[in-house]
């Protein structure tokens, strides 16, 4: 399998495929997008993915995945990322629908609203903040308990919720107020691949 | 297995969960959550899922399961509704990601401000009708040269993507709008246990 990633360094959408194949030890090459230039609306670009979005994984130069978790359950499976056991399979699925519905939304938009846009008086932000607190909230009651989202080592799930989740300050959040979920990223941190996104 | 669902009957995430156990025969208890009620915010619902949200699947009374599409994924694998092959196991994760990141959160969300909220001035309306028709017009070109969204047959992504593209007029969307779209909606509703969402 060839592999080739088409993302911008700065999303967690896409630093989570990164992490996933630099785990796996997966060669890829990686195509840097401008999202404010405008590259993943591009004609070509839309061909790949018609919902404009980054990231995109290229198979074989003739196979296009977009959707950032589909593309970590796609290089997850039948992998020590992804579990076996049915209920386990669907908690990590679980963790990815949150962090794409609770969690990303917020703290991610956030993050984009006041480090790319620069925007940091934009209205949205007050009621991003209290709903990005909320999700960081679930989580902190979960890593109270676990030390990983689902069963006893990391899987794509703690890949999906790291992304976004050690630059939530670049959005405004205060990780201290969670110290399970600090004690978590460090956690990941020290699992061979799991890496620091640059800030834009 | 023995299966309770706590979910809103109006609900489309509900909803997909129904037509899923409906399909396959699975018998299972129904337990109806008036949201706007607070009932997903009680101690004893958040002890389910912590993130306030319907529905959550319960296993044997001693498992709890929520994320719509993470309980499809449990109920379906294994099953005709979600395939063997690799690729389209993404696939299916795919279609069902981009129905909750981009689709869901503008279409169902119109509905709830109009259907369920009752306020057709809502200051959010026009975005989310703008993210509602790019969503559709995604949808609309997928479907243009494909019968199901995975594959040659109904899979869970079908059943994610039709529980709030059936009920689009109550949010303001027009589906005459989006030929094939209509047209795959009615192939679904030819599929035994595919039905109709009530309307609040």
């Amino acid at each position: 399998m060839s592999c080739t990633v088409h993302g911008t360094a700065a999303s967690g959408n896409c630093h989570k495929v990164r992490m996933a194949l630099d785990i796996l030890g997966e060669p890829y090459e990686w195509r840097e997008i401008d999202v404010l230039k405008g590259e993943s609306r591009t004609p070509e670009f839309l061909a790949m993915n018609p919902n404009g979005k980054v990231p995109v994984l290229a198979i074989d130069g003739v196979t296009f995945l977009p959707e950032s978790n589909a593309i970590l359950w796609y290089l997850g499976e039948g992998t020590t990322l992804v579990p076996d056991d049915r209920l386990a399979r669907a908690r990590v699925l679980q963790w990815m629908f949150f962090e794409q519905y609770s969690h990303e939304p917020a703290i991610a938009v956030a993050r984009f609203i006041r480090c790319f846009l620069k925007r940091n008086d934009d209205p949205r932000l007050p009621e991003l903040a209290k709903r990005g607190a909320a999700a960081l909230g679930v989580m902190e009651r979960h890593l109270a308990t676990h030390d990983w989202f689902v069963g006893d080592r990391l899987t794509i799930a703690d890949l999906a919720l790291f992304a976004y989740t050690h630059k939530a300050a670049d959005g405004g959040f205060d990780l201290a107020r969670y110290p399970a979920v600090s004690a978590w990223l460090a956690r990941c941190g020290q699992q061979g691949g799991v890496t620091e996104m640059p800030t834009p």
